[in-house]
């Protein structure tokens, strides 16, 4: 049985597709929007929103959220991530930066899993790495052009394929608990 | 019967309270958290979050969100204004817009009343002005100091007292416009 992603992002939905590949697990699209709560704790937002999309589809489901959390500006832009890419972009944080030597910088990722009534489980993923000081590639979307994570050799996000982002990406780390949970979770349950 | 205002930013209650004497209403402050979505519209999150509150009190109540959107920025911070000043605060706004010529940017207020069960009754207030190019002042809060109202004399908010700053701010003009409302209100009522 296909499991249900819940989200509006292609580009995370193409990440998710191709690790589910791996794990044999189909997965569909879903776009039916949820509410995203302000909050500084994505782990809350990811409960509540999946909770809710669970009961409105009256189906199991997962949803994922995300952001970028820059040391030196007191984890801007955060949970705001997409918001703020939306609007100062990649451009942005470079100026924000501009003559800053401490670049440090991670991606968090937070998944979610919901059947209609139950409680939500989650799963984090943490991608520590820098920001660059110039934008490279254009691959992936929203801020990857900037971040170069840990083991990366120097590249940035946006200069990964699909299959080498993942190994190292914050969502791939928590897609890849959730899948390994789900995968138990089935086996234990023939 | 005092009016229920809730917010848990006492500045912003202290200046509701200096406005709501002209009017010779008597306002109280209920701190109580209530759910803020993430949405690019004010309206909505006033909305949302007024009708939850109300029904939880079990009592009238108003609540207050405001934004300040820089032209130039795309609107940014906009509803983000609180994590956004939390983070990266006056110093990244000004740096976000060095060497940048059109600093014009405006506050937006919108104030929600709702009764338990019924349905919000909004009320949006703006006020125009630009960007400073440095810090000024050391009243009010929040983004006070960067922002010349048009009118103001290119003074900054920061340089206001609260009875100044409410003649042209947002605030001041959503909450007289729910007062005048407010009043007429009561008054057919008798």
């Amino acid at each position: 049985m296909a499991l249900i992603f819940v989200t509006g992002n292609d580009h995370k939905f193409l990440e998710a597709k191709a690790l589910a590949f791996l794990f044999g697990i189909e997965i569909v699209q879903e776009k039916t929007g949820y509410t995203e709560i302000q909050s500084d704790s994505l782990e809350e937002i990811v409960r509540r929103g999946v909770r809710e999309v669970s009961s409105k589809l009256g189906a199991a489901c997962f949803v994922e959220d995300a952001g970028l959390f820059v040391h030196r500006l007191g984890g801007f832009p955060g949970p705001y991530s997409k918001y703020v890419f939306l609007t100062i972009g990649n451009a942005g944080i470079l100026r924000l930066l501009e003559g800053v030597n401490d670049r440090r910088a991670e991606f968090r990722s937070v998944v979610g899993y919901c059947e209609p009534g139950g409680d939500p489980v989650l799963f984090v993923g943490v991608c520590p790495g820098k920001i660059s000081t110039e934008a490279r590639g254009d691959k992936g979307f929203g801020f990857d052009p900037i971040f170069e994570p840990e083991g990366g050799g120097g590249k940035t996000f946006a200069e990964m394929d699909v299959g080498e982002k993942n190994k190292f990406s914050h969502r791939g780390r928590a897609l890849r608990a959730f899948m390994e949970w789900f995968k138990g979770r089935e086996i234990r349950e023939i």
